[in-house]
């Protein structure tokens, strides 16, 4: 069910007693798997330790802001470390990873925490974390970009290896479902779908809802991406069946891989709200279930961490398979693309009419 | 792990003892589900059934050419005359089943089974089937297009519920794979991604390795689709833990049912062949594992049909889901088609640039 990796299921690897026995100590899933290539001749082998976290939030929602912050800038600092301690070279934190997601409420006052991409206190820490363990990571928060006007962005802070702001990129596609009122809060991203070439490889980042648009993990494809990350934050009720689903048939369709990283808990607010659901007010977003995963472009992937837990999930991942799968499976070559080009140019015009053969005998 | 349907697990239906007894006599499986969709105030519920049959060869690859198709008619009819029994509405076949997948042997004269689209024997049978029970039968074949140079393709002929051919459409994306040497047999379809507006809702065909592509499922999407199949030829070996995700993705993406079929059992051919993977020639396909399913837009779908057996499974389909979907998820009012059709314009350039922001500090 979770495929094979060179003619076997993707192996365990061991990350030593230690930090095992801080992880449990410090109540977070620990897991680390292995994903292999075939030898080749030309090249050797181009090994990265990736890193996924997922989080809780560590203080409760009618906390000051600041200490709301602090306390999951704690809990994560502490992961981090542990990442830092297991090699991890590349590590990417989940979706507005510094505060609760309180756009289920429609009120304003949770943009206080949107913060300046490249000086912002969440910034600043990863920086730090980013120079201390020579560790690449991605740092989805809240954006306020206060040089257009305060506009509020859904926006991920690509940290390199030497603390240093690689760059940025904004979702692309904003959800309006259920409790996910995230068109009220930020707009459309206006990045396109780069690819940040750090010392370790070439990483994009489709956040969230991105991953439900296959065109946007395409994105990232076209432009050379050997590893996407998709940070995210969603609900057991709303979209657990997809899960598994989605960011696996990323990998696949895309030969590269997916590091899929959803939220963990349940976070409830000082106001009651309604979902738009007919059910009574209340004061609870549903429960994020974590479950956090690696997929490989060769469709195998390893288990989820745990859907209530805080979690640190942790690969090998040997980028030679994305050209060896590309090689094998032809889907760039075989993908027609001139002929996708052709047809969205046609349907984004008014006058679009679609290709219907009607049964001539009805 | 199937997803839930209206709050509950994709239910069971029953034909009836008779057509289990003929089914299990006959050694096909039958299998039948319910997938419902919410009561609306303004629109009555779309209720069309559904089928899909996966099959066998029935003559070895030895026997003389018209033995064979007789054969796989035969059967075929069986099958086709158990879903009319069951009141199946639309059916489809699995992609060639007409003859055996002889594309692994790069042998030139299995194309002596190809046929014309509109007046060839499996056309001929389809459009007797077709009147005889009321039903729209997808029919995927090889074509011989006598009228551009006796070029091959692969095709879906779309028979209508009154007998009449509606049109067909041709495989968009070949694959060079593995034994699947099929670009060595027929070239990239003309035909766009036509959807079928049939008596019992509009339908696309996507056929066989077009499920790779997200774009080709989002091209019938696009033009208006309702349920889109998948007719397959695919081996264990190569694509199995790829099988239950991506049909699934593509409903899930493009909010429309799809019914995926693959071929099942193991086919054996009379001269030696290599695989191009260092093992020793030999003389069958490895596996068609079957596992056809119905996958719905809110990311339930059915169990499989066995994959070592014939089966027709059939599923009624509430069509009303896929508009409640669309408008539940706003994946295509969020799609943002502009920035795509725009990206994919760059990208079929020569001089495309990827969009790559390199680390300053390396």
């Amino acid at each position: 069910m979770y495929g094979w990796n060179c003619g076997k299921p993707v192996a365990a690897v061991s990350l030593g007693p230690e930090l095992a026995a801080s992880a449990a100590a410090a109540s977070y899933d620990l897991q680390a798997y292995r994903f292999q290539a075939a030898p080749e001749q030309l090249r050797p082998p181009r090994v990265v330790r990736v890193g996924l976290v997922q989080n809780s939030i560590h203080a409760p929602t009618t906390a000051p802001f600041v200490e709301q912050r602090q306390a999951i800038h704690d809990r994560v600092r502490q992961i981090v470390d542990a990442a830092g301690a297991a090699g991890v070279q590349v590590l990417c934190l989940q979706e507005a990873w510094h505060m609760p997601f309180a756009f289920c409420t429609r009120e304003k006052q949770w943009t206080e925490f949107a913060e300046s991409a490249e000086a912002g206190p969440s910034t600043r820490l990863c920086r730090e974390l980013a120079r201390k363990h020579g560790m690449v990571i991605v740092n989805p928060i809240l954006e306020r970009d206060e040089a257009h006007g305060d506009t509020i962005w859904n926006t991920a802070v690509v940290v390199g290896n030497n603390g240093n702001v690689i760059g940025k990129h904004r979702k692309n596609h904003i959800p309006r479902v259920g409790d996910f009122n995230e068109s009220t809060y930020y707009m459309e991203g206006n990045t396109g779908h780069p690819v940040f070439e750090t010392a370790f490889g070439k990483i994009g980042v489709n956040i969230c809802y991105g991953r439900h648009h296959p065109m946007n993990w395409q994105g990232f494809g076209l432009n050379g991406a050997e590893v996407v990350f998709n940070p995210s934050a969603t609900v057991g009720e709303l979209s657990e069946p997809m899960w598994p689903v989605e960011a696996r048939n990323a990998a696949i369709a895309n030969s590269y891989y997916v590091g899929a990283i959803n939220r963990v808990g349940t976070e409830t607010f000082p106001n009651a709200f309604t979902s738009g659901d007919g059910k009574p007010a209340h004061k609870d977003f549903g429960h994020f279930y974590g479950s956090s995963y690696f997929a490989a472009p060769d469709a195998s992937r390893t288990p989820s961490l745990a859907r209530n837990k805080d979690g640190l999930l942790v690969a090998d991942l040997d980028l030679n398979l994305c050209q060896q799968i590309r090689d094998k499976w032809g889907f760039r070559m075989t993908a027609r693309y001139d002929m996708y080009a052709e047809q969205l140019g046609r349907y984004v015009r008014h006058d679009f009419q679609p290709q219907v053969i009607k049964d001539p005998s009805l």
